[in-house]
C-alpha cells in the first residue's frame, strides 16, 4: 500500500516549559493528538488529503486553546476577524478567506469558495455573505470568546504600540504567532494544505497576514510538497515562504528537509522573520521546522510514526 | 553612467484594433506615454525606482481610461473597491491594500502602509481608516465614475453569472483584465514594482485578485527582477506568478526573457490563465509578455528605447 502522512501545527513562538502548567501542557498535547487523529482516520480509510487537512484544522479551530475559529484573538475593536486558506496539490485549486467574522469554521468556508465561488480569495463582509448563501453556520461573537485571549487584549488595547505585535509590548516574553495548520499526503499521491488563524491580538486597519494567501502561508503542489506556515506574517509575506519551499525543490532539486531548513533556518532568520512551518512531500516525508523557541506540532504516518511536541 | 529602465502596462485581454476608434487608440497611446515619461523623468535625474514606479502608476490611476483609481470598474453594489501593491527590491519592503474605497491613489496608500503601518497588507474600511490617519486625500464616489465602466456594469449587474468575469458574459468579445502597473530599474541598481486595479466588473463577496498580493501580482527583488502582472487573477494566484519568474531566474539560472516566457506563454497557457506581465532585471533588460490578444504597454530605457503598444 502507498504511504500516507499528516502533519499539523498550532502556532509557533516563545513557548517555554516554564510558561505552561502541567495541566495546560497536557491539554495542548490532547488537542494536537485529536487533530492528528481526525485527519489520519480519513487517510487510513483511503480518503483524500484535502479532506484530511480540513478535518484536522476543524478540530483545531473548535479547540479554544488555539488561535483560530473558537478562541481567536481580539482585534482592536474587540471582535474576531479570521483568515484561512485551503489548497489541493493535484490541480492547484485553492480557496481563501480574509478578515471574515462569525463563521464557525473558516477552513470549511475556504472549501466552499474553492468549489462554488469561481474565485480564490474572498474578504470581509462579502465573504460572510457568501458563507450565508452556501448555508454555512454563523455564530454570535461570544462563541469565539476566550478569557485568556480577552485578558491578552485588555493588556494592550490602549497601548500606543497597537500596530505592533504583542511581541514588542510584552518585551519578548509573549512572542506568539497563533495559527493552526495541516498538511497531508494521501494514498493516491495527492498532497493538500490547510491554514487558519485569528491573526494578531489588537490588530487594526484590516491587517491581513500570510495565512490566507496562496503561496505564502499555505501551498500545495503534487510536483513538490504541501506547506502550512505560522509566524510573523509580514516577514513571511515578503519572503513568499510556502512557494519558496516548493521552488527550491522543483527548480533547485532540493529535498523537502533541505528546502524547509533553507527557508526557515537561513533565509527567514536573516531578516528576523520568526516562526516555522510544517510540510509533507509526495514520498511521505514530513518536516516540522521552526526558528522560534517552540511550535505546537505533530505528525502521524502510515509507517507508524506518531509524534506530538511543543518545545524545541 | 549606469543603465535605467521603466516598463508599464495598462491591462491585458481581448483588445483588438477593430474595437478601438482611432481617437481612443490615440488617447491610450498618450496615456501610456505620459505614464512612462512620469517615471522616466525621475530615473534620468538619478531618482529611485520606487519613486518612478509610483509616479507612473499615479499617472495611470488618474487617467479615466484605465481600470485603477479614477475609472475603476463597478462592483455588484455599484461602488469601487480597489487593490494595489508596491514593493522595493533593495530590502524586500512592501505595502499592499485590498478592497479600499475613496482613496484617490491606492498606490500612494501602499507607500504609506510600507513605511508607517508596521504591516504589509491592510484591507477594507480599516485600510481607509489608516489612509485618513496618514492625511491622505479621500474623494467622493463620483470621482471614480466613468460612463464606460457604468454601462459595462449595467449590462451584467443583474446577470445570474455575476460570479464570473465579464469574459463569460460577453461571450469572449470583452475579455479584459483591467490593471495598471510599472516596474523600473534605477541607476543605483535597485528594482521596484507597483500594481493597481479596480478589479473585476460586478465583483461580489469581497473578491480579491492577484494585484494586491506580494509575490503574485507584484514582486521586486534586487537579486533577480521586478514584475507587475495583469490577467485573470484567480489563475495568477494559483500560479504565484510574479515570484515564479523570480525563482526561475534565481534557482534555475534563467534570464529574464526565458523566465517570463516560461511562466506566461507556457505555464499559464496550460491552465488557461489569460493575461500578461511586465518585468525588468538589474541589467536593464525589460520584458512585455502576454498570452492574450493585446496588452496596453510601454517601455523607455536609458539606451534610447521608447516603445508603446496595444495589440499583439
Amino acid at each position: 500500500m502507498s504511504k500516507f502522512t499528516i502533519a499539523i501545527h498550532g502556532g509557533a513562538g516563545t513557548i517555554l516549559k516554564s510558561m505552561l502548567t502541567p495541566e495546560l501542557e497536557l491539554s495542548y498535547h490532547i488537542g494536537l493528538q485529536d487533530a492528528l487523529n481526525a485527519g489520519y482516520h480519513i487517510l487510513e480509510k483511503g480518503g483524500f488529503s484535502i479532506d484530511a487537512v480540513q478535518a484536522a484544522v476543524v478540530s483545531l479551530e473548535n479547540n479554544i486553546l488555539f488561535n483560530a475559529g473558537k478562541g481567536s484573538v481580539f482585534t482592536n475593536k474587540g471582535i474576531h476577524e479570521m483568515d484561512a486558506c485551503l489548497m489541493e496539490g493535484k490541480n492547484l485549486e485553492a480557496g481563501s478567506v480574509a478578515g471574515v467574522r462569525s463563521v464557525k469554521n473558516p477552513i470549511l468556508l475556504c472549501s466552499e469558495i474553492m468549489q462554488h465561488s469561481g474565485h480564490v480569495l474572498l474578504s470581509g463582509q462579502g465573504a460572510q455573505d457568501f458563507a450565508v448563501l452556501r448555508g454555512m453556520e454563523l455564530l454570535p461573537e461570544d462563541y469565539f470568546y476566550s478569557e485568556f485571549r480577552y485578558n491578552q487584549w485588555q493588556e494592550i488595547k490602549d497601548s500606543e504600540l497597537y500596530l505592533l505585535d504583542h511581541k514588542e509590548n510584552a518585551g519578548g516574553s509573549d512572542k506568539k504567532f497563533g495559527t493552526v495548520g495541516a498538511v497531508a499526503l494521501d494514498v493516491h499521491g495527492n498532497v493538500a494544505a490547510a491554514t487558519s488563524t485569528g491573526g494578531m491580538t489588537n490588530k487594526r486597519y484590516g491587517r491581513l497576514g500570510d495565512s490566507c494567501i496562496v503561496g505564502i502561508g499555505n501551498y500545495a503542489n503534487n510536483k513538490t510538497c504541501a506547506v502550512s506556515c505560522t509566524g510573523h506574517g509580514e516577514f513571511f509575506i515578503r519572503s513568499v515562504v510556502a512557494y519558496d519551499v516548493s521552488c527550491l525543490m522543483e527548480y533547485k532539486g532540493m529535498n523537502l528537509k533541505d528546502a524547509c531548513e533553507k527557508v526557515v533556518l537561513d533565509k527567514l532568520v536573516k531578516i528576523e522573520g520568526e516562526g516555522g512551518l510544517i510540510a509533507v512531500d509526495t514520498l511521505g516525508s514530513y518536516e516540522l521546522c521552526f526558528n522560534s523557541e517552540g511550535m505546537y506540532r505533530g505528525a502521524k504516518t502510515s509507517d507508524g510514526i506518531n509524534v506530538v511536541g511543543i518545545y524545541k
